[in-house]
């Protein structure tokens, strides 16, 4: 009999999760493997080579996860359940474990294109007048979704610089980036209105090619798992170049990912129906049977000075647009999908109120502080308006069972602001 | 004395030229090699191996151009150099060339992301009433842009399938998906507003790191050279899409590049003025004696039923935002550049006319056919609102001395509409 690791109370990683995920250690820092996490401890998935099919062991030499989502959703599912059953069994030794606080998490894909999406109703709503608009007449008839950069998406812990970008002249002072409604110059330097987005993000297993699409029923099997995802966001620079083509610098300095990517397979078990259902035009409607979302509870913390501040709970089946109907929009003009691609969900809010009545379920400062002229007050004196530099945002998410237990989560997502340069 | 190619009047494929491609062979057609175009010849460059520096010769034993161009400039602009004088010493036999006509191009880099600019005031001017806006004020303080999606970036000869997408019922019948204001219920179908967009494309040479920027005195140095690219685009599907977030599904359908890459070396003796002078901010102000752009003549036509039909020629300097201010103005949330990395210059307009007055520098038909509300009338009796199913778009640009005589051309640029799925 080895080594079967425990799981301490309320520790991510249990048995019924066995997330993928690519680090490496002290002993090989140049040397990125595919690996999972059980308990306090990562294990490298070389370790159990002989228990996997031939495909599957030789997905697991590279060092990314690519090979490895890019194989049939069947395959992937018998992989989890034999490292599963071997983790219960015993069969490896205490060595062949490196502990989690030991290793150094990398990107789990090589991951050539990001799309952020813009799904939630609520976010939408408290956004839509606050850009000096209503809601758009299209996000009732599909997931509305943006291109995002890739090359700033990065594991957590993640450092991220200030942006400097263009801006209107906040000569009004609030340094929101609103400006002097007459003072109309432009300014380059760092921005004032620092801000996260509380996101998820979902990793495209098998490829959809050039020229085809997708129909939702099959949406699933493009799927290979959910992370966490902050989608750091500049307000000033945002709101000088967002006419009429969208968001571009002012999301591109950095997006920040969970490292630990968490199958379907193992949030199957929390399948829900989304809370706002409606009947969508034909290609987005989800088969009979198909539960559509799942039931991931989302927290967001600041901490600042050593102190932790909790700035919004939410969950992801608030989500207008599900995940699978978010794929088969994208895929529907034929761009195709490549393995390792990553789609954020868009922010996730919610309406729900605290005992005073307080919305606390508003997935970004622009919406907490309404573009920080409202500051968050906590207790123990401190503000929050937009981000200060070294303040850190943690993002959590996590599954219970009916009992409120929490059986399986998605580890930490953290970003901390280091100064403009 | 070995065989000089010949280069015929006219041919874009000069001395002066020496474009950088990747192609394969009927011979061998799953390798594709890196090349040159000379004459009507394709010449593969391991053939010319020990001529060149190691660094350089270990760059085009590769299948893309990525190692290549990022090797430092003066290497690369030695490496053609040394292309040069042997094709002019005749130190290779026929044999070593191949026809044109008889190689497949592919993709010249592995292109990781694609960013498409908005920058030219004619077409902005144009477009804007159009859209229900006037120009966008951040229009004269920095070039916009938006991310493209790097899928479906296709080399010339590109066959594009029109795309199904989502549209405002069109039920006041002309097809152009404005539809009739009053009914309001979305479609989900194919394209009845397909349109080009031309466009020059630039590559990125070496690489800005994440974190950091890029000081437009040193833009040059990270831009390999240059390609014709259409930018399809789905005029109903982007009506539908725009608000809030910019263009999607309604570009993604499909990017055609020509598929030789005119570096700027090459186009060093074509450099100048751009014709809108202006001062910018300062970080996107051009370097004493930086010419900032070059005159590139471009043109493009309708093929149809075997006939040539001329739609719209311009300039590459028409642009008001440079391609450096837009490598720089990119680069300054510090997103990080990657090698191969493709920039879009947007749309080039100008506002040129012809004997009877009419407009004939409008870069697509959004523009040059009033939403196809004024379609072209050719003499022959044809018309062109939107693009049909079979309709060839032919994007051609070329380089003149002053006596307008062709120095150097970038070959072909063709994309096929084929009718939707």
């Amino acid at each position: 009999m080895g080594f079967i690791p425990e799981v301490p109370e309320d520790c991510p990683f249990t048995y019924d999760n066995i997330p993928f995920g690519v680090f490496s250690t002290e002993e090989f820092p140049g040397l990125p493997r595919c690996g999972t996490a059980i308990g306090d401890y990562a294990l490298v998935l070389t370790a159990l080579d002989g228990v996997y099919d031939e495909d599957v062991a030789a997905a697991f030499r590279r060092r990314d996860l690519n090979a490895f989502a890019a194989l049939p959703s069947i395959k992937r599912r018998q992989a989890r359940q034999q490292i599963i059953e071997s983790l219960r069994n015993g069969v490896l030794e205490e060595a062949d474990f490196v502990p989690l606080k030991d290793v150094k998490m990398h990107m789990p894909m090589e991951m050539r294109e990001y799309t952020d999406f813009f799904c939630s109703l609520e976010h939408c709503s408290n956004c839509a007048p606050m850009s000096g608009g209503s809601i758009p007449e299209n996000f009732f008839h599909a997931p509305s979704a943006y291109n995002g950069r890739a090359s700033s998406v990065r594991p957590s812990p993640h450092l991220v610089r200030r942006p400097r970008g263009i801006f209107w002249n906040p000569s009004n002072g609030n340094g929101n980036g609103n400006g002097n409604k007459d003072a109309k110059d432009p300014t380059y330097g760092a921005s004032a209105a620092l801000d996260f987005e509380l996101e998820m993000g979902f990793i495209v297993s098998s490829a959809v090619p050039y020229g085809s699409t997708l129909s939702i029923a099959d949406a699933r099997s493009h799927i290979f798992g959910f992370v966490l995802l902050n989608d750091w966001s500049s307000r000033d620079i945002q709101r000088f170049e967002m006419p009429p083509l969208g968001p571009f610098n002012s999301k591109s300095f950095g997006t920040t990912i969970s490292p630990w990517v968490v199958t379907l397979d193992a949030l199957e078990p929390f399948a829900c129906k989304p809370k706002h259902e409606h009947l969508p035009l034909e290609h987005l409607r989800l088969p009979d049977g198909e539960s559509g979302t799942w039931d991931v509870n989302l927290k967001v913390e600041l901490v600042r000075g050593g102190r932790r501040y909790q700035l919004c709970r939410s969950n992801l089946r608030y989500l207008y647009w599900t995940p699978f109907q978010q794929i088969t929009q994208h895929a529907s003009a034929a761009c195709g999908l490549q393995v390792g691609d990553l789609m954020g969900t868009g922010t996730i809010s919610g309406d729900g109120t605290d005992e005073k009545g307080e919305k606390v379920e508003l997935g970004c400062l622009f919406e907490a502080t309404r573009n920080g002229t409202v500051p968050f007050r906590f207790e123990d004196g401190e503000e929050l308006g937009y981000l200060k530099d070294g303040d850190e945002i943690l993002l959590s998410g996590w599954c219970e069972d009916g009992n409120g237990k929490r059986i399986l989560g998605f580890g930490e997502c953290s970003g901390e602001i280091l100064p403009a340069k």
